[in-house]
């Protein structure tokens, strides 16, 4: 059929790999890069190779880096005695945005996710208890997701490391600011008023 | 900020540029890539290369080919005196999936769109009348979209052709198959019933 040549079709298989992109998306994607910005097709091209072939994992903090340690890590202005344990890279840099926090980070890559088969060997538990038991490091901050899967991984975390006598902390639940009371959630309120202060 | 190197904003940015991507996306699927699925960033990367080289308009129907003119114009079991003129490949494709037509195609790789400035010019009318008038085809079938932008152009077309003494015809309006009636959008009932045959 013309209307799918080779290139074309293997364009639209490519893209349906990427996280949340079926057929129909795919191929709005090829047929947009194609029709109306080939300049992008070069651009993404370009970036996909050059990230898939220089973005690593820093070597104290796991996070995503061109450098064998990243920036984060490396910055003496930064209190090495708090490590904060995330997910992602992506919830890094919403903790950085906040501009509350001064010490330093784990990122697991990841959670505990029992159903899809990730247990605790595959987020990076070793290498955690290894980073945090650097005799620097006297306060590990969970901010793990407050779901179940992330609840989970905390606890992981928690059970691991509480015998390494760190001091295990877990970022507070409550209302979210800006929230009416009258719309928040009941397990969200109840640990609101457990916590309260 | 370590959790956003060169390389990794790069990627990030790249895809954005995909419509229907924005940063949470783009940052989602950056994240998927190089954490995950390393050979579907390498895929993708080759394919965005391959299709943006080797993929070109047919000569004669204006849809993506990799040849001159593509396989659909070059088939001798088509009949070349009717020529269906729809907005994109993915148009004819739904098309030729129903299996109800074996006549010619013109992709118009567009529609109208005053408010994104995109003329009469800025789609392929002036190709079009010159692949109408080659003799053969003597029916031409308006297969835009049945929005005010497909509409607008089918008309803009039909008032183009039609001196050139051609047959155009427009693709029926009127109830799905397998719709209630009660669903059925009032527009669509009253089309339905002027055109009942």
């Amino acid at each position: 059929m013309s209307a799918a040549p080779g290139a074309l079709e293997a364009l639209i298989d490519a893209l349906r790999r990427l996280p949340g992109v079926g057929q129909k998306s795919a191929q709005r994607m090829a047929y947009h890069l194609l029709q109306h910005d080939r300049p992008a097709a070069r651009q993404l091209a370009q970036a996909l190779g050059h990230a898939e072939q220089a973005v690593r994992h820093c070597a104290r903090c796991h996070t995503f880096t061109e450098a064998e340690v990243c920036a984060t890590c490396l910055d003496p202005a930064r209190d090495a005695r708090q490590l904060l344990v995330v997910e992602t890279p992506a919830d890094q840099a919403a903790l950085e945005r906040s501009g509350s926090y001064r010490g330093l980070y784990f990122v697991l890559m990841g959670r505990l996710s029992p159903l899809d088969g990730i247990g605790v060997h595959d987020i990076g538990l070793a290498p955690l208890l290894q980073r945090a038991q650097d005799g620097v490091v006297d306060e590990l901050i969970l901010a793990t997701s407050f779901t179940a899967e992330g609840e989970a991984t905390a606890q992981a975390i928690a059970q691991a490391l509480r015998p390494q006598g760190l001091s295990v902390t877990r970022l507070a639940r409550g209302v979210p600011v800006g929230s009416e009371l009258e719309f928040v959630d009941l397990g969200t309120l109840a640990h609101a008023l457990a916590d309260r202060r």
